[in-house]
């Protein structure tokens, strides 16, 4: 079916931390197909959740995830809704077990408001924590103190404020879980190591308003069944994430996102792309004489989002945002609670992004260094 | 801006109880600014939920509902997610008084589940029901018996299932709390009488993932601030919805939607229209001798979801499903766990669907009767 697109705009390079940049021939399918799903005569906002057409979108968006991940039989994955916010207080209400403590990482923002909801009356216990190095490395490995016990051990697999990212998973007897919310589906990752991950979809998977949690069938039966029922995983595990209203577009969208992912080399091709964007930048970065520097220690660089300073001058980074998105480079400021710049590197984001943003960063120096 | 549309399949009557038609101006409208929201570069879902961009669309989704519905200042208007089924345990979460039962009124299977959740530790009252006459009324002002002191009064204004509706407001000495979810902006309403508004979008303001919550201010500091803090209204209010990553696409198309309903006149113009929908329809079913049968009091008939049975004949009944949907007339058998026929009317609905729909009906029971 071939389409006249309208008059535009040149398209941004963005790197926006979330929502972020989505694939383009996504977005040409959406809109190819946006008036009229499939032969239905209805938009795929328009079909009932509870109609064929619906639930082949929903089983492919699963189905997709799982052929991607390798997820293991065990696992269910349901689609919720709230965002990792949500999670921070889902998680514990249904896996912790009484009088176990719940271990947690703490490595930045993230974890500190998950640790916010477990302060709500959760045993919990601050197994290890960067803090005192201002979040710019994660845990090395001896420093991990566990319980004996845990419920389960929680961590942020890449902390998109700091820029950092763990490139090997903690040792841990009790279930791990992870909020994956920022490297989902941007590297391959041993599923059968966690006991439940959660992300939001809108940095690797698709937009706002979809939730992936994977988690291991047997541990979403530890939730005490007064739990609302809406907030019990066990309840989207029975439903197949139709127990109510799902977002239904925003699951349909992450259908066709992890179908360009796979039609990419699925993850491992997605990861040397990765790889190869984010060295061009860090390479960028540390051979800059020290104009532009990365405070996060090397061996916890984040492949999804670069943090960098320019000689810790507010005002030239203020200039450096403000030239860059006239150069059509979107969102190069840092997080508003740390400033200095912030590249978010997800999938879709392309190494021609990459290639103009080194570009304009080697002219700002030449003219401001 | 001129488009080419695609070839495409005859646009559906689409009679789906939610997720629902929307209007094809907004639908022609999202696909025509897709891939570059208005000179951004960007699609709308690729923008940062933090940018000036998003902010206006908040914004002007917040403003175009406080207009509609004539809010007033005391009421926050928010977008949260998970639908009406986390309402029913958010609500009593965040207003439930210690020692101060809540009074509800029982219409059915929303009304049901809200129960559910309330039977999960919180005290409180049926303070009416309809159970015994099957759900086709709702209850009558001496029926209801209140509490001296109650947190609130809850009742469901618009039964989908049931095919009820209340053409009054119950009174009641405490804040009323209503599930409006499939009449919200169909008619006209007095916010100031209501303590609570919420109502999830996919039936006449918008795509599924976007719950609308509408607050008086001061209720909304009742809630324990050992709540989840993504639980909290308040936190929404003082966030402006944007603690955490909002649905940023369902947020931006009930926005289009909201617009849409503002150029058709408003309230007071849908209603007209709804009502005019609504009454051939009843009409036909009524003046069928008995062909069609709608089980609901003439006083309590929604104008939103019309059920009727054939003959009380399901054999009849999916002969007429199959048959409507084969006259590109779709969703128009009644919920799973009833039978017979519903036939959703919201605000998207157009006459022209509504006649064809009668038109149908009299063929069929021209061959059938």
């Amino acid at each position: 079916m071939s389409i006249t697109a309208p008059v535009r705009t040149k398209r941004a390079f963005n790197f926006n931390a979330g929502p972020a940049a989505l694939p383009l021939p996504v977005l040409e399918r959406i809109r190819e197909e946006f008036l009229d799903f499939r032969g239905t005569g209805m938009s795929v906002m328009e079909l009932s959740h509870r109609s064929p057409e619906f639930e082949a979108v929903n089983n492919a968006a699963e189905q997709n995830l799982r052929k991607l991940l390798a997820i293991p039989e065990d696992y269910a994955v349901i689609f919720m809704q709230g965002g990792g916010s949500l999670q921070f207080s889902c998680v514990p209400q249904n896996l912790a077990l009484a009088g176990k403590p719940i271990d947690v990482l703490h490595t930045g923002a993230w974890t500190a408001k998950a640790i916010g909801e477990l302060k709500k009356g959760f045993l919990h216990n601050i197994a290890a924590s960067t803090e005192v190095e201002k979040f710019t490395r994660v845990p090395r490995p001896e420093e991990i103190k566990l319980s004996a016990d845990a419920s389960y051990t929680y961590f942020c697999t890449n902390n998109t404020i700091e820029g950092t990212q763990y490139h090997a998973l903690p040792a841990s007897a009790a279930p791990l879980v992870a909020d994956m919310s920022s490297d989902i589906a941007s590297r391959p990752i041993d599923v059968s190591k966690f006991g439940l991950i959660f992300a939001g979809a809108q940095k690797n998977l698709g937009p706002s308003g979809v939730t992936v949690v994977i988690v291991r069938k047997d541990l979403a039966e530890r939730a005490d069944k007064n739990l609302p029922t809406v907030l019990q995983y066990r309840t989207f595990i029975k439903e197949k994430s139709l127990y109510n209203t799902p977002p239904t577009f925003a699951v349909y969208v992450l259908g066709l996102v992890t179908d360009w992912i796979a039609a990419e080399g699925g993850l491992t091709g997605i990861q040397k792309r990765n790889e190869g964007k984010a060295k061009l930048l860090y390479d960028t970065i540390d051979g800059s004489n020290g104009f532009y520097v990365c405070p996060v220690e090397k061996g916890s660089r984040s492949l999804m989002n670069v943090v960098f300073r320019i000689k810790s001058d507010e005002a030239l980074e203020k200039e450096f945002a403000k030239g860059a998105a006239a150069a059509n480079l979107v969102g190069t400021p840092g997080h508003r609670s740390v400033g200095g710049m912030r590249i978010s590197l997800y999938n879709a984001v392309g190494q021609d992004a990459v290639e103009a943003l080194v570009t304009y960063m080697r002219e700002f120096q030449r003219t401001r260094g």
